[in-house]
């Protein structure tokens, strides 16, 4: 598996995977029906963000995009997206994108990551950010309408990245 | 003192305090030297809010604006900045203001009421939502660069707007 940055020739195929885990509603703040132009602006548009795609058999399996979580006086913390396709599950793709944004965010100086909504229910991401070193800070009650649990709580997770 | 929705022709008068308080960088993760236009568009201009304006004795001393915290899943739970004139302090608009954009959250349909960012130096603020039953969920370490004391740690404050 190769984790490269992405380019815009990649959307296209980032799309496939995009599309359907979008309409899912379970794991992200996006509209489920969300245009293409839309979702390609939301992921690879975010202000100093970068964009990475792992490919495995010449295809574009995941995605994962790195950018500050605040402007200006809160930039030194990012924040991070992640996205797998189905066909590529449990091959290690989110594991080996989430290693490499935490790399490349520290290389890049940021001093700690924070993921502001990760929905309660998606327990397999919450796994991997904790045994990557993420803490669970808080969880904002009834913040996520799940399409068929209701309202579940999001959790806030944060890790420092710097070397202790 | 008068509370309305803000019209673009009250910028220029907002502009005169919102300018110093950026200047400051004490309160919010914006550049401190943001122009003019970014300002506006930052406050002004989000996705789904609304701004509104205190007048006293003929003049804007004070602004909100309240937005949805994340899109789609995540929009029933309202975001929302203050600001006030530093000529116009002691005289209750913050806490006028915050009356107002909590009625107007309920009445727009918003659950609950989420600030991701409050710094946590900046005590009167912090006092004035526990006064309004706003909890601190959680103290997001070393997350903003505060001017004189370096990093210190940002809030993370909710509050249910249901009835109980």
């Amino acid at each position: 598996m190769e984790i490269r940055n992405a380019t815009d020739s990649d959307w296209a195929e980032m799309w496939r995977f995009v599309r359907p885990i979008l309409a899912a509603g379970d794991t992200y703040c996006w509209p489920r029906d969300s245009s293409e132009d839309a979702a390609r602006l939301w992921w690879m548009g975010k202000a100093g963000g970068r964009v990475l795609v792992a490919i495995d058999g010449g295809t574009v399996v995941g995605t994962a995009e790195i950018h500050p979580n605040q402007p200006a006086a809160g930039s030194h913390v990012a924040n991070a997206g992640f996205m797998v396709a189905s066909s590529a599950a449990g091959r290690g793709v989110g594991r080996a994108l989430a290693n490499r944004v935490l790399e490349l965010a520290a290389e890049d100086g940021y001093l700690a990551m924070q993921f502001n909504a990760v929905v309660e229910t998606n327990t397999n991401a919450i796994r991997l950010w904790e045994s990557l070193g993420f803490q669970i800070l808080a969880t904002v009650p009834e913040a996520f309408m799940h399409p068929e649990r209701g309202l579940v709580g999001l959790h806030i997770m944060h890790r420092l990245l710097r070397e202790g």
